[in-house]
């Protein structure tokens, strides 16, 4: 069986007059679209274009839910009530439900953004509430979290399908975690180095870690960036390498 | 065939730490919830509780969408583009829906909000906005509105079903139209005097208007006010007065 | 001499259509009042009414910064960055100097609001980011803080003037610490009582602790809420006492 | 006396993570910055490095309020009362205020942006809603408007000072109005025409109408545009061509 593997990309990330990132120029290259549900970023006439292209493409969405904090863009931790989140979540699927049917689509995931991912990965009262909006919403819809982290095992327990990715661009250390962006060599930027591990992660289940030992890392997606053109380059860079060592680019929860 | 009406009333329109009206009192009374949905007013933990309620009782849901305007209560007129208001409106409904089904009910209709309620009922193009909206979510929604405005002909002649909705605490002029604000008289108090016009209303299809003459009014829903002690006994008042002459109460849309 | 304290009150917390508390009923009543600068609650014309009934009542007025969490109240704790911090504590304090000269009178004093006012206690670099802010702004005006405190003495020795606080309607516990809202207890709710605690507190410099031991606390005003009646008439009975006992109810910055 | 005019800009206007125009290069162009005030764009720490930079480039500072819509860019008519926006005008005022002293500056004239701009053009009660404010905050803060809107000869009869402006990038009517932007030809991309129009209204006090009459036009400021590269050339050209003849580029309101 060939490898295969899901290249996902956070979309939707404009704010009325304020844009960010290529959407349409990713759109061509990942097959998931991690779409931004007004919380942390996205107004509905913004977020409503990209699912339209994102239909058009075939690309798979999931809902990029977050903290409400739009001026923090989400990556602010907030300890918030496990009610407020819950409902919060709710909330910004169904919106994005709302407007993906529209653009002839479907939310068939959901991962959620920034300080909220980072701390659904270890503090299982929050996860527990993102897990219980989820399954509350459709227990279709997959989780996508970071790869080893403990919510992924939570959401399993609790009756959920889970993705795990890896990140393109960042350093892994040799237990799996991600390097603190606050050390030296956390974001990688040679785009042939990105493309190279993300190979060997898609065919090997192998990534490098930051000591040179093999880290045996399970990813059924890759997270690639799109803010700025270097990220598009990469992008570029990972796609082409995968599919020309004859990996299939797709997503995970088959097409739209 | 007896008699037979709604009565509405604007719910969940508290937000975070404020709370407005008592939504646990009016739920007894009426037979359809216009929720809001986040732009004017409610946050997605206080809607879904105002929506658990509403299941409870098994009074239908209305999306009570509005403009972006939280610090104005959606009462302030805003020239938006026709764009930003289909997607504005589909994600507030689309929102709504999400956390109606996870409270055991789902989304029948829907009622414009404040400024923009007013502002369609003459404004062919904010109208048109906010229809392509709704047929764009579920043609099967209906679209409630001022009886005699001009935006239920549109609607209807764009396919949607309609509700024509009468104000309870409210003047007419003889034209049919809502008597202004700022005229003395505009809005009435006396909960007697209110009964018995809705009932006559009710009823007989007329309604006095401010000169005397009776006015033919075709309203299938009647709109009480819930954000004060004095509302909530007016729509006991009228509730009463409506069963004690056989007149049934019940969502236009049916069960919920 | 006689004694002296002030009493202060979290006002101006409405939000457009939304109100909270009875600031007029409390005007009556404190010598300082905390205004909320929009982050947590109040909008512009809200703010400017109540400062304007400051101004006529001769109260004090102090900036009750928060986080930028409106739907949370500020309540919620929140990771944000030095610089974030600062420039929102200056935008708030400016604000609320606008609005203030309008209104007649001035901004004096500076509390922080909610979870910022728990945080910025024991997190170091949080209260320097507000101490940092205050100083820049303008280095006499106060900052108001919990009685015994880690930030006080920060701020002090960065050169501010401080003020100590005790909440009316908390208890402490041995060590001076106000018993945690989770334990039953923690919040007072007989006014005769609460009136007793304080009167010792203001005459004495001693409060009950929750173990019965006597607990020496240098307050120079007491926090007294007025969000509900009961708080109402709590702090009616708090001011009763002091005065009826000789102690002058007064602003700790003199008059405004 | 050498001819003399002042360039003014629209800064500040990014937004948390989203960056609008590039501040950096416009303050060594422009004398005159309208700094947002956090209504339509605008969070307070990229407001505060915006004004740090305008302190060290000498280039005066006003303060560009708006309409409270955030995700509209301020630029959708509101029908707000009075009260509301004289309150919110004095809040940004005061905002931008405390953070231009820390910055070292001062904030020194106000020019409405967006829908409000257009709006008080000829809206005299919002114009007065405006004026009220300025007024109420310090006389000696000039209003900047459009050069012959109405606006500017209530803000005088009202006791304010005024500077009118001229758009480098717009083509005018014969009767000075500017020509609607739903028109072809209403705005203009030729950096060499722009500056050859900009440097004729500098030294004589015309510009081309659109029917090729000379428009006689009393403007002390030019407005030029920032949000993107091709702006930038077109203000570097129209400084460039300024200085080369002579003219004198300075703000209105003299050294901050």
């Amino acid at each position: 069986m060939p490898p295969r593997i899901d290249l996902n990309s956070d979309l939707g990330e404009g704010y009325g007059a304020w844009s960010m990132g290529d959407d349409a120029a990713m759109l061509a290259l990942v097959s998931s679209a991690n779409v931004a549900c007004g919380f942390h970023a996205g107004d509905p006439r913004g977020i409503l274009a990209t699912l339209r292209l994102a239909a058009e493409r075939g690309v798979a969405v999931g809902a990029h839910v977050s903290y409400p904090d739009r001026v923090g863009f989400g990556r602010r931790p907030m300890d918030v009530t496990t009610d407020e989140l819950t409902a919060d979540v709710i909330y910004q699927i169904g919106a994005l439900q709302g407007l993906a049917a529209v653009a002839g689509t479907r939310v068939t995931y959901v991962k959620p953004h920034g300080a909220l991912y980072n701390t659904i990965a270890t503090d299982a009262r929050q996860a527990g509430a993102v897990i219980a909006a989820v399954l509350a919403v459709d227990p279709a819809l997959v989780l996508m979290g970071l790869a080893g982290a403990a919510v992924l095992a939570q959401a399993t327990a609790a009756g959920l399908t889970t993705v795990a990715e890896a990140f393109a661009d960042r350093a892994y250390g040799a237990d799996g975690a991600l390097l603190s962006r606050r050390l030296p060599g956390a974001v990688l930027h040679d785009p042939a180095l990105i493309a190279a591990r993300m190979l060997r992660l898609a065919t090997e289940g192998v990534i490098e870690a930051v000591d040179g030992s093999p880290l045996h890392l399970s990813a059924q997606s890759i997270c690639v960036h799109g803010d700025n053109p270097d990220a598009v380059a990469i992008a570029q860079r990972i796609r082409a390498q995968l599919l020309a060592h004859g990996v299939t680019i797709a997503a995970f929860t088959g097409p739209a």
